[in-house]
């Protein structure tokens, strides 16, 4: 004679982010939680932003409202493929806490690696945007298990992922609008080749968890139609060289109070 | 009535590198001057390197006098298409300063661009080499006056310098032979995309000047068939945050007591 529940939305926590001016309604397993990289791809637009910015691959929404909640004029598109993840983006736009931020944005389910028509079909217009920020699923991509799989992933898959996300971003951006993309060091390459000839003015940042330790992540900022080359800013160091305490521009940033390229 | 002297070689300085641990005989003005570039090349060398090395673009020899000062067992080829620096390499060479180090190393007169036999032909023979290092003339690149010809240099002549004289480096050294290049940041793409395919287990290194500045250099060392993925590597900040005194570990790899990759 147990009671039984059938919840309405799927098993999820509900957790502060910029010690409190944001909250995200994500899946409590399974899908994809976000953090910190979230937040470092979030402190990618400048503090000055005002537009209209995309987030490619919203999950539940972390980078976009964390934009919404250091940029006070920007609005936002939280593009998701997954209806399930477009779900939780949803339901955090609607929790009361993030009530100051909801009216500045909504979500579109779309697949953002559709061309063309398709594209635009989908409720991505060509020429729409100010500001296109993309945390493509890369881990995903590590995981497939099999040698062929992997191999194949390798030559074709990852390279393929990071040229179709960023034709689609060049495609719905506006001329100089930005693009800012969150990776792992490995993906480099296929990244730079993907924006070349689309993107200018190209900013790589390197993010190491310590002074000692190798990057574990790379920041890619460039604008729709630049000219001028790549450049390599200071790197973003996690920790101190001792202890687990994070060091101080790496709390502003997790914390919405500093932009990564200190614009 | 003037005595009038003709010199026997073109005016030069003799320069003290590795405190004083080996010598340059270098021009005095015109052509390159050696520097720090050439010593952090020579630092993305292992301590324990032994075999043969070949000093692609060597000019008057820094680069390469630095592996074998550091690196007891190694033997070097300084390979350089001038005959006028492949003369002051040579005068380097029989310098009494680097008396210790002579009997290690030759001069090779030979365009590092030459391909299949013409390349083998002018000296560089195939899988001969146990690791190629260079410094490819990338500021004479930017130094084109004419708008036309900088955009030229930059669409077409600059990745195919890189192109070029990778693909000879990947030529001439043996399976797992390791490949080190020192440029700047914006020929990162190119590099890269001349090194996938042919070399793996990548590692880059960014050269900040100071720690809130953009990396002057880059340096990406890479062994022959390997299949490991990019890394990149704690950045090298030459100076520290305030003063213009070198930080101790720029000061060490600058002197030969150091590697650049800390083996």
């Amino acid at each position: 004679m147990a009671a039984t529940t059938i919840p309405d939305t799927p098993a999820h926590t509900v957790d502060a982010f910029h010690r409190g001016r944001f909250w995200l309604v994500q899946p409590s397993r399974g899908g994809h939680r976000a953090g910190m990289d979230a937040m470092m791809l979030a402190a990618a637009v400048p503090s000055g932003f005002s537009g209209r910015l995309a987030d490619f691959g919203a999950g539940a929404g972390a980078a976009a409202l964390a934009v919404l909640s250091r940029c006070p004029a920007a609005r936002a598109v939280l593009v998701e493929r997954s209806t399930e993840m477009a779900g939780f983006a949803a339901a955090t736009l609607s929790h009361p806490g993030n009530a100051h931020l909801g009216d500045r944005a909504s979500v579109l389910t779309a697949d953002v690696t559709l061309a063309g028509w398709a594209r635009a079909d989908a409720g991505l217009a060509d020429n729409s945007f100010d500001f296109v920020i993309m945390n493509p699923p890369f881990n995903a991509a590590e995981d497939r298990s099999t040698p062929d799989a992997l191999r194949r992933q390798a030559h074709v898959g990852e390279d393929g992922l990071f040229e179709r996300w960023i034709r689609s971003a060049a495609a719905v951006t506006k001329p100089r609008g930005g693009l800012a993309v969150i990776a792992r060091p490995e993906q480099l390459v296929a990244i730079l080749d993907a924006v070349e000839g689309r993107f200018g003015d190209a900013e790589m940042l390197c993010v190491h968890p310590r002074p000692d330790a190798a990057a574990i992540r790379i920041v890619v900022r460039a604008a729709l139609g630049a000219r001028g080359k790549l450049s390599i800013r200071p790197p973003l160091i996690l920790h101190g060289p001792s202890g687990n305490a994070p060091a101080e521009r790496a709390e502003m940033i997790n914390n919405g109070l500093a932009s990564l390229f200190g614009d």
